[in-house]
Formats: structure tokens, C-alpha cells, sequence
């Protein structure tokens, strides 16, 4: 019998290596003409019911005093489409530039939050933070998410589903950006029985 | 000029659909003989400095009284090769079978956690609970990232980094599981200047 061979693993310096997470596009402020949006890979679902999400943001960034005044954002998935734009907005500040018109991104006024939301994302996610918790270099904003906009082309109207895995959406896995690959499975194919031909 | 084509959007039900996410295998228990393993995607980085992370978990799962117990868990990363083994320990529970056994994974000790790591996950990650949040359906274990175990085969000897795009990365996007697509850049690469031919 053939024995497995096994990794061989060494001690790493701790640090953040949780991947792939997703790049999103955080929109922020009252109204289109005075809102910004900042990329953020710390981000992610920490409740089913109530759906409840966060993101984490350094107190320095542009956007970390609009959030905190406002008690909202918006989260827009992005896709491979928008991978330079997204970069673009994690690596420059609200502070010098307006992103909307270097970006070319298309804001749309909010329907359950004030913060514009981007016309371009396949899927917009609106929130309400509910604590702000200071870890260290970031503080984390929890939040719940009271309204989600979703581009129709990626609704079946037959079963009223929508298909994110259509999108194309990207990913970000420690400093590089990458495209979504070949379907693996859906949730509980390990144990679904084949059909009978 | 062309009128850029925009999205028509939809209100959709308010829901956890930040994606894609990683399916990470968390592993716990003081040792081999005791631990099990539960898939989530429910997880993410909340603080660079000190790197910190979470999982939520339904305190309904085994694996919910072991970590809460311990104060300590690993998080495992999952590759497309574990894509069925990660599937089936999200849809079965440690109540009822030996995780290790059915789905052949590797459980080797812990370094600086008791829990043990699984051999065949690219890179493992052991941490310490700081602080649990109930939030409704799942509760969030917050944690200091203590260590990190990363195979040698994809650390480049020559300048002592670490290259996890290399590993075939799977992630989850609602409710079915991708493989890694193609590099759509580096971070920064969109401010970057030509090199002269």
C-alpha cells in the first residue's frame, strides 16, 4: 500500500493568511456628493438570523470617521471586471481624489441606508452598524444587513433564485487578485446519492 | 458617445451573501483522540496588528463545546483536492462519526494549540479565543492568531516567502464551491508604471 505523502510543515510568523476572501467595494456618506468608497478584504458574514456582517477599517482610512458618524455603509461584491478599479480604491484615499469620476463607477442613492451604492456591482449589501469594537490596527464595524440589491440579470424568474455564482466575482488571496475558477460541487454534493439513469 | 449599460438592481431579502468566502476546516479538542473538525465559512480577518480573526459557529454543533471549552482552535485552509472531504464534515456531524476516519484526513498535534492540524491543508493556523459574541443564530468566537503552520512546498527558499496562490485555493459562493481562476493582478498593480522595454 502506498503511503500518502504528507506535507511538511513549518512554523510561520503569525499574521493574517486567512484566503481567498472576497475584495469589496465599502460605500459610505449621506449623499453621492459627499461619499467615498474604500476597498476592503476584511470583511465577512458573522450571523445567519439576523443576518449580520462586518468590516474591519484602520481609523486613518478616509472612510473610518464617515462610517462612524453615519452608523452605515454599503457592501458591493466585485467582480473580475472591476479588479482595477478595486485595487485602484484599496491603494489611493478619498481624501485626495474623488473616486467615483477617477474610478468611472456609477453611484446610485441608497434605498434602506443614505450611502450610494454601485450601479456596477452585481450584488449590493445595505448596512446598519450596531457596535463599533477597536482591536488594534483596525476596528471592526459590526453591522447588520437590512437590504440587499441584486442585478436582475443574475435572477431566474422561473424559481425567483438568484445566481451569484454567474457574476464572475473575484477574489483576493494574500496580495494577489484572481478570477473565480471551474464549479467544484454545490453545498452536500459529498453526500447526495446518484441519480438512477 | 455610448451609454454605458447599468445594472437594473432588485431588493432582495436582507441576507449573508458576501461572497466568495473561504470553506476552511476548523479543527479542536486537547488531542487527536478527542478533537474533531467542522467546515466554515463563516470566518475572516478582523485586525492586522495583532492579527486577529473569528469564527461563528451555531452553538448547536459539536465542535460549539469543545472550542468554548478550550478557548483554542486551528483553521485550516481547503484546496480543490478537499473540496468533497471539506463538503461532507460541513454536512455531517462529529455526534455521529469520526471525522478523521471517514474522510482520511491527517491529524498531526498541535504546536502552540492542543488542537491538532490537518496534514493535507496548505496552510494551518492556531489560535486563541479573546472573546465570544452571541448574535443570534451562530456565536462569534474572536481570536488571537498565535502560529501559523505553512507547507514547505510552497515557501520560495530563495527569498523566504510564502506563495499561497500556488496551492489551489477553493472558496464558497453561496452555496456552491469554486476552484481558484486566473491571476488578475497584484495589489497595487493598477498604480503601477510601465517597466521600460
Amino acid at each position: 500500500m502506498d503511503a500518502k505523502p504528507l506535507n511538511k510543515k513549518r512554523c510561520w510568523k503569525p499574521g493574517t493568511m486567512i484566503y481567498p476572501l472576497p475584495a469589496v467595494l465599502v460605500t459610505c456618506g449621506q449623499s453621492v456628493g459627499e461619499s467615498n468608497m474604500l476597498t476592503v478584504a476584511w470583511v465577512g458574514t458573522v450571523n445567519t438570523d439576523p443576518a449580520m456582517c462586518y468590516i474591519s477599517v484602520r481609523p486613518e482610512r478616509h472612510s473610518y470617521d464617515i462610517i462612524k458618524r453615519q452608523m452605515e455603509f454599503t457592501i458591493n461584491l466585485t467582480t473580475a471586471d472591476m479588479a482595477r478599479q478595486t485595487d485602484w480604491a484599496g491603494v489611493r484615499s478619498g481624501k485626495e481624489y474623488d473616486k467615483w469620476k477617477e474610478t468611472g463607477l456609477t453611484p446610485v442613492p441608497g434605498v434602506a441606508v443614505s450611502c450610494p451604492y454601485i450601479d456596477e456591482s452585481p450584488l449590493s449589501i445595505e448596512c446598519k452598524v450596531s457596535a463599533v469594537v477597536p482591536l488594534g490596527s483596525h476596528h471592526m464595524f459590526l453591522a447588520k444587513v437590512i437590504n440587499v440589491l441584486a442585478d436582475e440579470q443574475y435572477i431566474d424568474s422561473a424559481t425567483d433564485s438568484f445566481d451569484l455564482g454567474k457574476a464572475g466575482l473575484m477574489n483576493y488571496t494574500h496580495g494577489h487578485y484572481y478570477s473565480q475558477g471551474e464549479e467544484l460541487g454545490r453545498f452536500g454534493f459529498s453526500v447526495k446519492k446518484p441519480r438512477k439513469g
